[in-house]
């Protein structure tokens, strides 16, 4: 047994429990508080099982996506969690996203190191059908979320459905279902005065 | 499209936004406040795809043990999270848990319904590589939670040597490494005065 490796997979272990300090601008659906990136990315890996048979593709290789998905977040530990609908500059959030991952993902043996990096960077690219569904489901999420607690956080940072249906378009890419269902809640949250027109 | 399909699938998402809000006994490894079950199955997850490679099985379908740690939880949105070191009625336990399945997957339709139940079913019963690796996950890492805090949960709640290695054997089905790795960690909690001999 190679205990240098087995060593390594556990720093890394113990390093991304720090995910769970990362807090996003959602809101949990009873309103309480804040969501931590630890607690979303496992709610959209079960939106994603329950939710795949809406995907664009007609199959998917589920296991890609569930890896995806798990490891999208795990560069927030140094990069921070990045608002939707901040003024961000992109491309600084990636150089900083692309260092993070290095560092992070660098912490395990060499060959994991790579394959993780890899899944990791095809999220990122958004070009294959496992990699365009889990970036729909990651835009998904806190929209349900926002039209649950009444537009909570849409509210308090005065977000506007242009605003709401010009940053989450990919999901289209993922679900043209699940963007039309969101097109529906988005123009209801307005009706009710959740969402600023 | 079969819209009270689809209704009954976002049902199902919001409802387990629940598990967010499940506190466990174990403190997270900066010993800021305890874990939750979202956080936990998270974490338990990509700990899995880290340590695959020491299954007691040359080989595991992941995309089954991804399933079974994603939905593992979901019942103590009903039944509450068990101590690990409690003194429990076990029949009760899992007379509650058999319930909060019933009903939590109930929300699904009918077929997505029964393979959630199935999932969490295998799972619970121990039998399959995929089951007995993810129930290993299960108790491998909260024992690493405990030591990365210098016992603080241990401390707290008195539990012995004798009590740790007893109630997580079970790590020992499904993966013979990880035990004697746990093993040796606990025999350093004793030395270290983390954990009562």
């Amino acid at each position: 047994m190679d205990i240098e490796r087995f060593n390594k997979q556990i720093e890394f272990i113990v390093e991304i429990d720090k995910m769970k300090q990362i807090l996003r601008n959602t809101i949990l659906m009873d309103a309480s508080r804040k969501e931590n990136s630890a607690e979303h990315t496992w709610h959209m890996a079960v939106g994603a099982m329950v939710l795949s048979e809406y995907s664009n593709e007609s199959s998917l290789d589920m296991l890609k996506v569930f890896k995806m998905i798990l490891l999208h977040d795990i560069v927030e530990i140094d990069a921070g969690d990045t608002f939707a609908y901040g003024n961000v500059n992109l491309l600084e959030i990636a150089e900083k996203e692309k260092k993070a991952a290095d560092r992070i993902f660098g912490l395990l043996p060499h060959d994991q190191a790579n394959q993780l990096k890899n899944i990791w960077n095809e999220y990122e690219n958004a070009e294959t059908p496992e990699a365009k569904f889990a970036q729909a489901m990651d835009s998904f999420m806190p929209i349900l979320h926002n039209y649950k607690t009444s537009g909570l956080q849409w509210q308090r940072l005065g977000v506007t459905r242009e605003k709401v249906l010009s940053r989450n378009r990919r999901i289209e890419n993922g679900s043209r279902f699940l963007w039309s269902f969101i097109e529906g809640i988005v123009n209801d949250a307005v009706e009710k005065g959740f969402l600023k027109p």
